[in-house]
């Protein structure tokens, strides 16, 4: 029997581009493939994804990519490994059907196949066997995987929190999980991400109670914001709209896009005339008015952000608007969120990101959810991912304080391979992983030293110095010097110019040869004239241009 | 009479650079001079300051500078004031201690004259007059301003909060605020950092309680990461380490300085022989340790965070060392905190940013701190400041729920004159103010063409594109291009260089002479190129050299 393989490829030890392969002899399975959000630094990046080196390196092996729901930090990347690689994807069906969604926007190649897969179906992938269980989370039909291997069962959770009350009535499949423990749990790969939050989270129907007496005593429109992809917050917002005779515009084109698909598909119930469209708007007063939109990240293109800045032209918000954030901040968007809330008050609206009933609820369990999870399956080694290392390092101190022996738990990184057969668990080698960063214009990864160019710019802005020289090295046109984005560096293009007059004569046929050479003096002399009169340390760039 | 004005130049809808002028006839003061943080996209910034023009304009009118404590955003900019102003700093002993260590670092020039007023003490300045009344908060010898006009008093609370249990057992003089309030406050302005939080704060002395037990229960050596100013807090840490049989290394040289200066100057009290230098720390165990650092807002070049990324190398963190955030993060900060957060617990170390005990307290007070100082002071007009349009918004709910007029409590902006007389207060006719950002290599602003530049550079890169011709205009080089930080530029450079050798022959006179035009042309269709192959917007910069 051959050793059993669980490789993160990300999505261990932070929150984001979840994308992780089970593989046991020769069959492969993905599981996920997520985007993440760049920290402040990558400049210009759109977004990040994980490096697949090791799934190009290995996708003849490779029996299918198993989706556990439409969130984009599970299903943003594939348009990305598309062109890499041709294996059936394997989702529930609205899962599929906001993969395809996604693909049309972002996918000009042939549809890979896609294999519908009920929760509780079984489907095979080689000598390897995945079970979709249901559980519930901020997305409809998410579903654990238990996957059946030789040396045993392993249990990947998927984002799940315990909500008894879901909106959609579908409850974690609790039966299924208690037989599994009992058949045995080999591994139980856990959702982190709240493991440092005691207690149990909040139903997400409590946010229609949290909701109704905010739009309740709303004087003019109400503006919800949250994720594109949160239907059932939308179906909650909508029904209380209706219950207080409201009509509803859906503002942007994604979350639009994905409503209409859900209701059409029946994963979200609420009166059709409920919805009105952008250009109905203007038929109803304020006070029977409300706005779904995205925006709550602070992302600087949304409608939200445009409409706090006063240049959203269809919706001018004003006094008397209320505009409630329904969701938490991702950590680092905490800035941007502010601005945009702060504008938004400076307009006049009345913003509300926290109340004394609850505006938003967690799709990932607490502490006392996730000691469910464990209780219910029983698993013999644990593996916190979705979660940083603060999170996974709860999770294992959770772990420990309930009895788990410290060397059955993981604590893993993207890249570390959990290696498991008949008798005992250890990391292997590490594979390649990383991070790639993506510009979304371009489409195509962003290289390290494009970004480093680029921070060093934003920084210190750039000197460009522009040599001419004939064939013998004589020079034949003034140095020009141009500063860009560097503090006081007008004022020191003249003395860089002059510097250069003096200090370069003809050119020796050793610098006419070894160009770089001759430029990085020159640049090392330029950065020491900067460095002096302006203490700035900017890219210096130099051309050597050789005459006919 | 002459209006009264009160001009914030900063600190009015944010938190951060606080600087407002008080005027009345010939007379005017202006109260506090500090910083602020840039935002993530003000590239290269390193702090920002209030715009002066309104100042410098009215120079020979201002009779001194009055300072209500020495946090950075209140003194932090007296440094870029003083090459154009002349005039008295008044401040209390500490206050103005501090500030003279700070310009000790930032400021060649002769020292102003500084004069020291004990809390209590009253100041003529003009026909003003200037008292000042003690209040507390997170530094010592804080005051409010009780500012005698010929219009009444204003009071100026400065930052504050109702301490009962202040680490100094100083306690806010509030039977001088009744006094006034008797007496009769025409205008208070007041801090409403705090406006949206219910209730009243902690004591700062409660974090004592707070730190004990954790610092009781660690293994190894425990670091306490704070603001260097916040020496009530140092003192509690170090008080709690003599308890535990530790000894205490302050690591930072601003921190050490501010803590040695407050200690000679007896602002805090802690046994002397609890300090050890940073050589002496291989003479003690682990667990006889403690550490005091700043880096609690996840600056990049603080130890901390050195710390966090192994580079630091007087200190290794590693398992059993456990990390206590007594700070909560400015709004902004929390991205990088979090990146050095989990560096830290990736490298083993407990980190604590939350417990069952506050490890923190505000030094602004909450809602009922702020009733409490609007019921002694009994104002006539209200307008609260120190906080961002929330902060103003909720403040002005709370004043209008007390039962004071809608038209008696005035939102200031930065810029906004509030104009009061006898009979009446109105907003005047904004004056010149901003945000002028500083590189503090520089020292000196950074223009916004710069920081355009910057962004731009920063989100797509450049191309630059060189030319030689000589005085006839025939070229006489190939053209060289060059792609820096551009997704996909390296391709496209050689397809650019194409372009331009067919599109460019010989220039004409007119494009000779008009060469701003003839690079516009040339940068355009580059642009151009650039759109088709990496849709890519980057800086496009074109040098034309003339030869001789």
């Amino acid at each position: 029997m051959s050793d059993l393989r669980l490789i993160p490829l990300g999505g261990a030890g932070e929150i984001g581009k979840n994308c992780t392969v089970l593989e046991q002899g020769d069959d492969l399975i993905v599981i996920d493939c997520g985007i993440s959000f760049p920290h402040a630094e990558q400049y210009g990046v759109d977004i990040v994804i994980p490096d697949f080196t090791y799934l190009i390196e290995n996708k003849d092996r490779i029996k299918g990519l198993f989706i556990t729901h439409a969130h984009e930090d599970h299903i943003g990347a594939i348009s990305f490994l598309l062109p890499h690689i041709n294996c059936p994807i394997y989702g529930t069906k609205l899962t599929l059907a906001l993969i395809e969604l996604r693909l049309d926007d972002r996918w000009k190649g042939p549809m890979p196949k896609m294999v519908e897969v009920k929760p509780g179906a079984k489907v095979p992938a080689g000598e390897l066997e995945v079970e979709f269980v249901r559980v519930t989370h901020s997305i409809p039909e998410t579903c654990a995987l238990a996957i059946r291997t030789q040396h045993g069962i392993v249990l990947f959770t998927a984002d799940f929190k315990f909500d008894f009350t879901p909106v959609d009535r579908q409850l974690t499949d609790m039966a299924r999980l208690i037989e599994l423990g009992q058949e045995g749990v080999l591994l139980l790969v856990s959702d982190s991400t709240n493991a440092t939050t005691p207690g149990w989270g909040l139903s997400e129907s409590a946010v229609t109670e949290g909701l109704r007496p905010l739009v309740a005593g709303a004087r003019g429109r109400v503006l919800i914001t949250t994720f594109s992809s949160h239907l059932h917050r939308m179906q909650q917002a909508i029904l209380i709209a209706h219950e207080f005779g409201r009509k509803v515009v859906i503002m942007g084109r994604r979350m639009e896009q994905t409503l209409n698909l859900a209701r059409q598909m029946e994963y979200v119930r609420f009166p059709r005339e409920t919805l009105i469209s952008m250009d109905e708007m203007s038929d109803y007063p304020p006070e029977q008015l409300m706005v779904l939109l995205t925006g709550s990240q602070g992302e600087p293109n949304a409608a939200l952000s445009q409409m706090s800045r006063g240049e959203y032209r269809r919706l001018k918000v004003h006094e008397g608007d209320t505009i409630i954030f329904s969701t938490r901040p991702i950590p680092g968007n905490e800035g941007e969120i502010n601005r945009v809330i702060n504008n938004l008050v400076r307009r006049g609206a009345n913003v509300i990101t926290d109340a004394p009933t609850p505006i938003h609820a967690s799709g990932h369990g607490y502490q006392d959810e996730l000691k469910t999870m464990i209780t219910l399956t029983k698993p013999f080694y644990l593996a916190p991912v979705h979660g940083e290392p603060l999170h996974q390092k709860a999770y294992k101190e959770m772990a420990l304080a309930m009895g788990h022996a410290p060397h059955r738990i993981f604590v893993l990184d993207n890249g570390d391979p959990l290696e498991l057969d008949e008798q005992k668990a250890w990391l292997g080698k590490p594979v390649t992983t990383g991070e790639v960063m993506i510009d979304q214009n371009e489409g195509r990864p962003i290289e390290m030293d494009k970004l480093r160019a680029r921070q060093q710019m934003a920084h210190d802005g750039i000197v460009m110095v522009t040599l001419a020289v004939d064939r013998d090295g004589t020079m034949v046109a003034n140095p020009h010097v141009e500063a860009h984005g560097v503090c006081g560096g007008d004022d020191v293009v003249p003395e860089i110019q002059d510097m250069l007059r003096g200090a370069i004569g003809r050119l020796t046929e050793f610098e006419m040869q070894e160009t770089d050479y001759f430029r990085a003096t020159i640049e090392q002399q330029v950065r020491k004239v900067l460095q002096a009169k302006t203490r700035q340390r900017p890219k210096v760039l130099t051309t050597v241009l050789v005459t006919k």
